[in-house]
């Protein structure tokens, strides 16, 4: 889709090694993570190449990609063991031999020695490089990766676990690379960057209804849209002679789509529900406390992804059990022969019961049945009731509409109640601004 | 790891096509899933490949691909645009022309009516298959699949999406290649078989350490180590005549891996820590809850994630802020003073409270910092604590081994705390069995 239409212009290959990821045992994200950083630097992916810890396949694949790309970034292979050939490989293809670096075995050593384990010997070999080859350092664990440039095509080795992989990415590899200068190498003639709008609430048919003009093929900036676990995400990929020419066509964009979604709009880029909640709590000087069964404890393991976020978040009650509701919140007797812990006077009863159990602002609770089995006639999984309290005035809402495997399921649940909550702040916001703007009076 | 030191075996490749995967914008999850399926009918896979929505590139990857493999499984490129070049680069790598298919093109046009909408006429392109090829009937889509045999090597073509062609294997493509004999045709001579041993405890290091005879090259069946979160995977491969002889060898390199690893096992294949607890707490009548605060939650949503867990678990209260660890649990001031809720004494204290408040027969508590800031001098994130107590003795850990993101560090912080848990229900199944083992006597 982004820039494979220009066929003059050299392209990226990505080579993941690993007979981990060739028999299945293991997914490939990194391949893609990388495509997407490539992208943002203007230089397109021509090919992913997976091939197994085997010497034969290393250099038939090596010599592949150098034939074909300009830019060779490899994954994987950087380990100590036997298995690990890609340093190997490398310098054969270059036709070098490879040397010794103390500074990086000491660096070796000293990661062990944080982390109070005995630096095994056969890290060594993780301390030699092809010779003439730039090491990359690396912040989070015992292998370096190599930089190198082989008859004008560039060679980047990075290991494969993907908290290593993207930290060198960002700090190393990328600055190298502009460096580089790859207009000139031949990698493209301006600039392109991507920037993604995510929304919840409404279906993927439902947000492109509103967009059609924009999603139309060929138009520029190019919008695509993509829906995971409920969030709809909208990329406006754009390019341009310059940055300042990219970012001006994505913000043009950008806008028209934030004021066509409105409250279905909760981020961009790599933004979490959780995170537009804890930005609004901080923003409005509110608390908030959850109650949760069917979620049990992922509600509130989204908001604790968030750091720093006790300024804000006192709690959640994961109570499973009918008896542990009763116990806690004192969940009235004939409340549970009512709605038998699912329903929506529950939901409403315990979010005011957590706001004041736990001294919040506001109470969050979610009720409702996973699955996979149904918890009775006309309670199927996937049926969900949630509220939030804020002392005045009680939000709900329920669904029957998620359909999927358990965890999906609580996935989504615990998604729409953090969605609840946002949009419960936001009317509190859109209150005060109001009062803000009205004619002053005095206020007891 | 599987297969590749049997080099004189013909393996496959998977061949995924789509701009979008090389661009980054969707991940290929295709490719493994293919390898997993091919394992299972004894193919080893030597090649994942990722090629653009590109003439060239097309013909350029098939003709690799049929130079290298044996059988060639394409995803992608079967849809009615004109991206979409599978079947045109099947018929110009073959070198015959395209036909069209009736019986398809009705097919295609049902599904249109069956689904209440219209049938473009570009969608009649899909009724087009190389001369002389198998046509794969598409039950839920409109993309047909290709299946054809061209000097030796088996071609496979089936569409992207994965609900489609996951069923397009199962019903059609896993029969036809069965029945091709693939042992003859030089694809191996057997059945192969994998079961994964988990195990969670030690490092990837000390693991291998116990079974370097086993891990080393060359060895039948194979054993290779993954890492992944702090749980260490031993996957044994092992290749036979039928799947008796397969299923003994693999019995016997579990029956020594078990052995040697003792209570560091937890499972096999797809089995979790949470898994292994529920079944204890099953097995042994035993109910258990919750009190964290690094974890915020995630500890309970992966016991969440089990089916029926209310027959064993409670809640989990998640107590994010020393005011509500008070609230609830009555938390003492002068604990507070000596270890500001992280630490040795406030986990033990926090475990016995949460059992006497929900009436369960355990009580696990889990506190520390989950970063990125550290909680103070000396006090580093990664630092935690956990507990469990059983009414008569509470079993303690500590780590500040953990490094990484806020979010790693509370994923393996809970999966610690499972395991303490699963050690400690373990030690109350061997006292009952050495118990029930012990002369019998009056018991009062």
């Amino acid at each position: 889709m982004v820039c494979t239409n220009n066929s003059f212009l050299r392209k990226a290959e990505i080579l993941s090694i690993g007979s981990e990821l060739t028999s299945g045992a293991q997914l490939d994200t990194n391949s893609q993570w990388l495509s997407r950083k490539l992208a943002e630097i203007g230089v397109a992916t021509g090919w992913h190449s997976t091939i197994p810890d085997d010497v034969e396949a290393n250099l038939n694949g090596f010599i592949l990609a150098a034939s074909r790309a300009g830019l060779v970034v490899i994954t994987g292979g950087l380990g100590p063991t036997q298995d690990d050939l890609t340093r190997e490989t490398l310098a054969r293809l270059v036709g070098v031999e490879l040397v010794f670096d103390e500074a990086s075995w000491v660096a070796i050593q000293d990661l062990f020695h944080r982390r109070h384990r005995i630096c095994p010997e056969r890290n060594r070999v993780q301390a030699y490089f092809p010779k003439g080859s730039e090491i990359i350092p690396n912040a989070n664990g015992t292998a370096p990766g190599v930089f190198l440039i082989h008859q004008g095509t560039i060679f980047v080795a990075l290991p494969g676990p993907p908290r290593e992989m993207e930290q060198m990415w960002t700090n190393e590899v990328r600055p190298r690379l502009l460096n580089a200068n790859l207009g000139k190498l031949g990698f493209g003639d301006g600039f392109l960057s991507r920037r993604t709008i995510r929304t919840f609430g409404a279906g993927e048919s439902a947000v492109e209804e509103k967009l059609l003009d924009l999603t139309r093929r060929g138009a520029d900036p190019e919008v695509g849209i993509t829906a995971s676990n409920a969030i709809i995400n909208l990329s406006i990929t754009a390019r341009g002679a310059d940055q300042a020419d990219v970012q001006a066509k994505i913000a043009l964009v950008e806008e028209i789509i934030r004021d066509r979604l409105g409250d279905l709009v909760f981020g961009a880029n790599e933004d979490t529900l959780a995170e537009a909640v804890g930005l609004l709590l901080e923003e409005l000087n509110l608390t908030v406390s959850l109650v949760e069964s069917v979620t049990c404890g992922h509600t509130a393991s989204l908001l604790g992804a968030v750091p720093g976020i006790s300024k804000w978040f006192a709690g959640s009650l994961v109570l499973y059990r009918p008896e542990a509701k009763d116990n806690l919140l004192g969940y009235p007797k004939d409340l549970l022969q009512r709605e038998e812990c699912v329903g929506p006077e529950t939901a409403r009863f315990l979010a005011k019961a957590v706001r004041e159990k736990m001294g919040t602002d506001l109470g969050v609770a979610v009720v409702g049945y996973a699955g996979p089995g149904d918890g009775g006639p006309g309670r199927p999984a996937g049926l969900v009731f949630a509220a939030v309290d804020d002392g005045s005035s009680v939000t709900s809402e329920h669904t029957q509409n998620w359909h999927g495997s358990r965890s999906e399921i609580q996935h989504r649940t615990a998604l729409m109640t953090l969605n609840l909550l946002r949009l419960k702040l936001l009317a509190i916001k859109a209150d005060q601004i109001s009062c803000q703007n009205m004619p002053s009076k005095e206020v007891p």
